[in-house]
């Protein structure tokens, strides 16, 4: 066994709270807002009575928020609005896996023994500037040299997706199941941002139709839909725009104690199972366009901490930016083995109600991808799986006791897992 | 004893090695180029054979790459120019103290006994842009309402350096103290961007006068320097030029290790004893103007832990981004009485071979201010005095046994204290 499958902490801990903002584009909402609205949220999921001035310290993830709205030092901003001041408040970017890495100081910081309640969430506000800015902006978080050459998200993802088609036979229609479970999963997740099935949007398409008396679509199914180059075009080939996450506004944050003193704030708290983080050197270093070694790394490292393997995870959070990368990380994370996790999809065996779910809240894909809250908002959706309080999208098991989630950042320089366990 | 004065650490952590790159406008060199010098140093100093994929993980502060050299994410990208992918590695951003924050988690992540052996380090690259870019790019780190009134950074402390002077009977005289002997520090500095003595610069533009033809200047002394407006112009009354950091780049490391294997590493490594951290709301909600609320809770924090009181505190340096701000630490930190800093300072109790030596490395105002650098290289500093091993700055004192850094982000937004000890 090497180093990495055998880290411990010294002192366990527990999540005792969870909640996170709507998704959407909301413009006239800013960081501040977002976070508060969270920030009640979690307040409400604490079973029993919770005094905020108990919280030690915060950690905050946030990725463009310098540059998009102008305001760095979001730790002393954040704290100022919770009337947290004094107590320290510690912002993390590792870009759009910030919030995954702020999870990770919060358990590190308890686990060391010198605090005992901490917050840790994360924040962005990106739907105040164009589309191009954003993809420009989005674009300081790759690698240096795949920046200079004026690497784009969507081109980094439609060269990865050519890679894997070539590699092990899949094809567009492939992405496309992808698409269309994590819409059908948003429709159940009221705080998702597209929260409408591909079935639901066809219907929506043709009704507007009616309404001006344009032609009526004659789609016969999703993957019809999905194929027209009008309602579905081409980004960077072959991601089309339905493979694509959109730009968004949101916040989320966990309440995170020492597992000893868990039982004070609730009746039913989720054991922190896990934690692994790996980086990456990006696509001109990488052996395979395939795979993340980041994300092998983290899995690995969480993994080993929790002594168990994939076949323990009964379902999880990852981190699909794009519908490819979705297939690629139940890959990297062991679930289905190299190559095919795309049939595992095919074959409905990450639905809701099936062997194992993915991205039941709709993932980046569709509960949206505010990106610096997006780590965070993975784990909020942990919490209410396992707590069996996910309402209409709950995975329908009376057994479930281990979720993860999955979170990475840039073109792969940053990933992290976490692995929550219910006792 | 209030909870924050009580905080301990499960696991002792220890610093084995430390260094730095040359601070300075050094536009010929990126942040990589930076790092990887400071790294080098670090290695250097590490006593005995040092193999550095024994590092398990790494943190960097940074604060402004993102919008002065258009890249985020730099923990991947310099995991990546270390060659230690796929090991994580975490950025930490709270403005200037940006590296302070970092310090503290690699701290946890040791003492929650996850990781045994962690780099934590810090760099900036501020020159390639104008001063006026600068200045606004560094005013992010404000609060949103100071910033959104217009204030930088030296309209803030100028606004404090007044409110300091009508509460406790100070004047421009006394900020000139502080340059003196900061820039008498940096003349023994080899490293420091500014390092010649005040006299050592009317020496030299008394020369370059001459040779010019131009007539000869005629002060008399360091303040007669001082106070004149063509050599030393106002910034932001009563604060002037030589008030004033410089915008530098830099970088700074030091390497990290669970306190029982120390031994392995170095001959004499140093005790991790005391660490705090601390917010604060700004200007606008501040009850005086002439204390910072964060450093006073950061100092509670390090304090408590270490079982320390600030008489036992032998050295420091402190985050002198303008000289007012280091009359002001020296009094936050209980160094000396509220108002009685000036006056320490005006008595010589700070230099370098007296009572309490401040800012033996020149401090930010002369080695240089590469902001996300800071944090970690004031502790550089401290690293090299306990070790005697600091040169001709060296303090003269073989007893030197507990030496301490502060550092501050924004308006007073963040602060860390952290003290390190020679057993």
């Amino acid at each position: 066994m090497n180093r990495d499958q055998q880290r411990k902490l010294a002192r366990h801990v527990a999540v005792v709270g969870a909640g996170m903002s709507t998704f959407g584009m909301l413009r006239d909402r800013n960081s501040t807002d977002l976070f508060l609205e969270a920030f009640r949220d979690m307040t409400e999921s604490v079973d029993n009575e919770f005094d905020p001035t108990a919280i030690d310290a915060m950690y905050f993830g946030n990725f463009t928020n310098d540059f998009f709205v102008s305001q760095s030092h979001w730790g002393a901003v954040l704290a100022d609005a919770l009337g947290h001041v004094p107590r320290p408040a510690t912002r993390t970017e590792g870009a759009c896996a910030s919030s995954g890495l702020a999870f990770r100081e919060a358990v590190f910081a308890i686990a060391s023994g010198f605090y005992d309640v901490v917050l840790v969430g994360g924040v962005e506000d990106m739907s105040g500037r164009s589309t191009a800015e954003v993809a420009e902006g989005l674009a300081l978080a790759a690698m240096p040299c795949e920046r200079e050459v004026g690497f784009t998200f969507p081109g980094v993802f439609g060269v990865i997706a050519g890679a894997y088609f070539e590699k092990y036979g899949a094809t567009r229609e492939h992405l496309m199941n992808v698409t269309i479970q994590n819409h059908n999963n948003a429709e159940l997740n009221p705080k998702a941002q597209l929260n409408r099935s591909i079935r639901k949007i066809m219907e929506d398409k043709t009704r507007y139709a009616a309404d001006r008396g344009d032609p009526i679509p004659t789609w016969l199914d999703e993957k019809e839909f999905l194929r027209d180059a009008a309602a579905n075009p081409v980004v960077a080939s072959p991601i089309h725009l339905f493979d694509c996450c959109p730009i968004s506004d949101g916040a989320s944050c966990l309440l995170l104690v020492a597992e000893d003193i868990a039982h004070r704030f609730s009746d039913n708290p989720l054991h922190v199972a896990g934690i692994g983080q790996g980086s990456g050197r990006g696509l001109h270093a990488a052996d395979d366009l395939t795979s993340f070694e980041a994300t092998r790394q983290a899995a690995e490292e969480a993994y080993g901490m929790a002594g168990l393997g994939p076949d323990d995870i009964q379902f999880a959070e990852v981190h699909d930016c794009f519908s490819i990368a979705q297939i690629m990380h139940i890959e990297d994370l062991g679930f289905f083995g190299p190559g095919k996790g795309f049939r595992a999809i095919a074959d409905g065996l990450t639905r809701l109600d099936s062997l194992k779910p993915i991205n039941t809240s709709g993932g980046l894909k569709c509960k949206g991808h505010p990106v610096g809250a997006t780590g965070a908002a993975q784990l909020v959706e942990v919490w209410l799986q396992l707590r069996q309080e996910a309402g209409r999208r709950q995975i329908p098991r009376d057994d479930l006791r281990i979720g993860a989630a999955h979170n990475l950042g840039g073109t792969g320089g940053t990933s992290t897992f976490t692995i929550l366990e219910r006792r």
